[in-house]
């Protein structure tokens, strides 16, 4: 069994977080609304499908007869199956508070750039976007960071401890990864004060079993989705 | 053993969907952080002390040897452990999606009078509060309650089908609860357009499990917390 992969074409978004966790265990899937032969409308048909467990949004994923979306949920799935978390009760829900932690702060991020109202454009809540930015920048970015810095220190490299990294760690990358990209002059300012979480992203990003994949084109440029780089929304 | 919970006192907020399960399911809990023999300090305090798995807010539940947090997370742990949702995997990760977009939603409504700093007054963020008001009374409601909606259609009385209650319908219960009281004029409008998700609210608020919860001074009233009652922000 393939799984089939269902996000919005042209950004790496959410679907993202659960792209890294396939690609990083090896484990093969298929996008089902990428690629030069599907319909500008698949996703937003597919989602409107009878199904008994309807998404409310992408991502999802579709494993045999299951569909499974809420990204955090789809890796607690994937974490289970292929072994990207402990199997014991502890570790396991530790995993999941954590993707759900992670979770927060990048809808946060989203919600810089756009305030007011998801489905209007960016340049019709600049003004509250900025004010927004201000407060993410100040107090946000040293919490949640400040948060992930306190959990390195007592775990070591990795979130939940051990040689190895789970589905939390890599969604941990994606966030710093995309923090980086749209804040740059606020993490240049502000990364020091939390090397481990820095350490981290950079052993994410050197990992043998994601290479293949940063080198690929099946990893997209950020662009209109959560992680954006306006200017004017960064200060150091 | 006895399960700890911490939150916030003064407020139901997210501690309410914890509190909920428990009360329904008749599980002992005591509140860690509520109480005239509790200092004010009490939470924070206890945030900051060293453990192996510290939440980044609360609620959290103390089990023991075990600290979880992230309400969802809890949940999951809650419903596994005493029954609350399906046991089977597609079961089980079906309750953990529609939780995790009932949470979605619960950002939203926090956000709509907090759109730009929640560490900040709503007074001083009172123009854009309006402005996402207006968006989230107009899109984001119909979006949401039809979603629910939709799945009560094909599952029957409850989210996940059967003959009773999972936590996810609790805590749908709160979600709707709390409009209504938010958005009296908007619910009072719209709540025709979802006749199964108003019977849902109103079967759990007949729950005899829930009668003694519902009259005792466990149950806080609303204040300033997710759902807040400003009369400027509700329209039919």
């Amino acid at each position: 069994m393939e799984y089939e992969l269902w996000y919005w074409d042209g950004i790496p978004g959410r679907g993202e977080f659960v792209r890294l966790a396939l690609e990083g265990a090896g484990i093969p899937y298929v996008e089902r609304a990428r690629g030069p032969d599907v319909d500008d409308n698949a996703l937003v048909d597919d989602m409107a499908r009878d199904r008994p467990h309807p998404p409310f949004a992408p991502p999802y994923l579709v494993a045999g007869q299951l569909t499974i979306a809420q990204t955090a949920n789809i890796l607690l799935f994937l974490g289970e199956k292929h072994g990207l978390a402990p199997t014991d009760t502890a570790g396991k829900l530790w995993v999941n508070q954590l993707q759900l932690t992670i979770a927060d702060m990048v809808a946060e991020v989203h919600d810089v750039h756009h305030p007011i109202d998801s489905s209007m454009y960016y340049e019709d809540q600049q003004p509250e976007a900025k004010r927004k930015a201000y407060s993410f920048r100040r107090n946000r970015i040293p919490k949640y960071l400040g948060y992930f810095e306190r959990v390195l220190e007592a775990q070591g490299d990795w979130l939940a401890g051990g040689t190895d990294w789970t589905y939390a760690d890599l969604s941990l990358f994606i966030l710093v990864d995309g923090l980086k990209f749209a804040f740059p002059k606020r993490l240049a300012h502000v990364g020091k004060n939390y090397p481990r979480v820095m350490a981290l992203h950079r052993k994410v990003a050197e990992l043998d079993a994601l290479q293949d994949y940063f080198k690929s084109d099946r990893r997209l440029p950020y662009g209109d989705g959560i992680f954006r780089h306006y200017p004017e929304l960064d200060e150091a």
